[in-house]
């Protein structure tokens, strides 16, 4: 008992990325602006034009931070307790996913100009990448529950899938954006579709 | 207790949530802004004109927002462990709360235009019926205390009531903005008459 | 043992304080501009002249603010459990609180306008006696410790002291903003005078 | 256990600074501004020519602050149990940090001005010295563990010669801002040398 309490657990990482984490969202909010003009001159219609395209971008953003933090939290319970190589794959993660804010008012503000989709997606491709590679490092810190291994590798399939769908909505924003903001909205739908984890059953 | 150890707690999602919580009261102070112009004047009359309407609905979305994290510890404390379930609804009530601060700026800047008022009804009733949904996923992780049953019972019948009142207080903003001031008033300060949880008798 | 998991622990409140704590920090961070201009130009003393009276203010309200910080801490512990009386007057503090970064904002734009160092002063005087207020509920929800009833009966004299001292700092900044703004710096230099809890002896 | 559990234990004090850290994180984040214009024009190069160096100075400041924070975790653990004398050091060393975000948008705004890069060398010299002070206060309050004691000698070393190189890159800015430069990525960079902790082994 002593010494696990010595052991370095995942308890100040997880509360550093829980932090960073609900930082991005609040990022996200501030760039949604109240629509001044249109609320004094009484417009709804007004409203929805201005605020419309950006709590799109937010609300789509959102769903895809929380599902990371959802992800985020069954890697740091699979890795279990905390080294420095684990520390590094979760800030070399909280960097990109840093850069989600910025993406998404380039992509609120033009969701109809390629370069701002393309932006948009390589951010979520390279935080893909970055997952798996976190995964990776925790996977090795815990090689004896064979449930979770399963659990893992199936998970990594799926993750590996969905960060190929966000590498090829860059390309594929220059040939319509339609077509990449579709992958967006698929990708995070799939993450409803049930993958319990195996304490879960 | 390795087993309880292993079941996911509500933890991480408590601090998840006070930590987005925590911003919104942040971004509502950010919507502050210092009355550079009238402070230079030495006026204060000009300080309280620049900042009380703004100031009036910070106050009352603080209150608001309190509330709800009260319930939200009590929400928390009846479910005990954390499902996908739990999860989700409670990134959906996140994410209409995320809406609060830029439903309050544009109150703070319109307090007298019907639109402005009915934003932050809407808002605030879209919030109320996230708390529903969010309780009732967590009555169903804990049916077995009785008394924290009725208690909820209780608690539900109280929400959906303010929840109602929020609803209405969407159109009536047309008829009269003062009327629904009032009502968002009025259930701000209904929370503080006794309820008290079962645990605190 | 189960009785008292299920007592409602100060955590959550503890935890929200200190995230509402932090981001008034940040929130009088962001108030620092970058002096661009000054720094383009290569201009040292233009840096210091620019950005001087916002950094003074701001490392002021720094110390406040982790001294409340620390008492806030010292108060949660002599409380040891959570009720919504503690709720709400640790909510009633928090409000106050967040006013400050907006009259540090005001007092480093206009350091010698009495307007500015007077509301300064009447924010961390409403500050001084919310900390009162949340001591003494504290404190009837832990009547037993002796020797705390007796540390908390000198810091409610300090307290009481320096909250009139911040009282007299609003009619005085009238007089001259020399006094009011020594008296916040002697204040604040006081508490580093020792003063132990009981049990750091 | 009922007096350990009195005891102060460092959880606030590491909570508070890993707000702060988190919220330093942040402020660095919203300094990157969104290139609205060249990605209206769809200009990939423009995107970059804007974000560029802000983009090179946040992600320098994010693994310094990231190094910060793991020093941190290793300090806290260290020092074991909190007085006023370790929580005013952290504060002074939190201080300082929050200086960072300022530093760092001046230097990613003119990357070329020997100003701007002396001032990000200036408060990164402080942080190391806070750190250093810091350090110190932990170690007497854990002088028993040997290991650790060894460990805190060398790491003792190694933050004197890196606070000691942020220290010339202040005059040296003046010679050649690449210089100053070279020496903020050289430091950050010898961090990922190995140097586990004692209970890493």
């Amino acid at each position: 008992m002593e010494d696990r309490e010595k052991l370095p657990g995942t308890g100040r990482i997880e509360a550093f990325s829980d932090g960073v984490i609900a930082i991005i969202i609040t990022i996200m909010i501030l760039e949604l602006k109240v629509p001044a003009e249109s609320i004094a001159r009484g417009s709804f219609a007004g409203v929805v034009r201005e605020l419309g395209p950006n709590l799109f971008a937010y609300a789509l953003s959102f769903v895809i931070v929380a599902i990371m933090l959802l992800n985020h939290h069954s890697i740091m319970r699979a890795a279990g307790h905390a080294t420095n190589g684990l520390y590094w794959w979760n800030a070399n993660l909280l960097f990109w996913m840093s850069l989600i804010p910025l993406a998404t008012a380039g992509f609120g503000q033009a969701p109809g100009q390629p370069l701002a989709v393309a932006l948009y997606g390589a951010v979520m491709f390279v935080c893909g990448i970055s997952f798996t590679l976190l995964r990776r490092c925790a996977s090795r810190l815990s090689p004896a529950d064979r449930d979770l291994a399963g659990f893992n590798r199936r998970n990594d399939a799926k993750n590996a899938l969905f960060a190929a769908l966000y590498g090829l909505s860059v390309p594929l924003a220059y040939v319509s954006v339609v077509i990449s903001i579709a992958i967006f909205v698929v990708v995070a739908m799939a993450y409803f579709l049930p993958s319990r984890l195996p304490d879960e059953r």
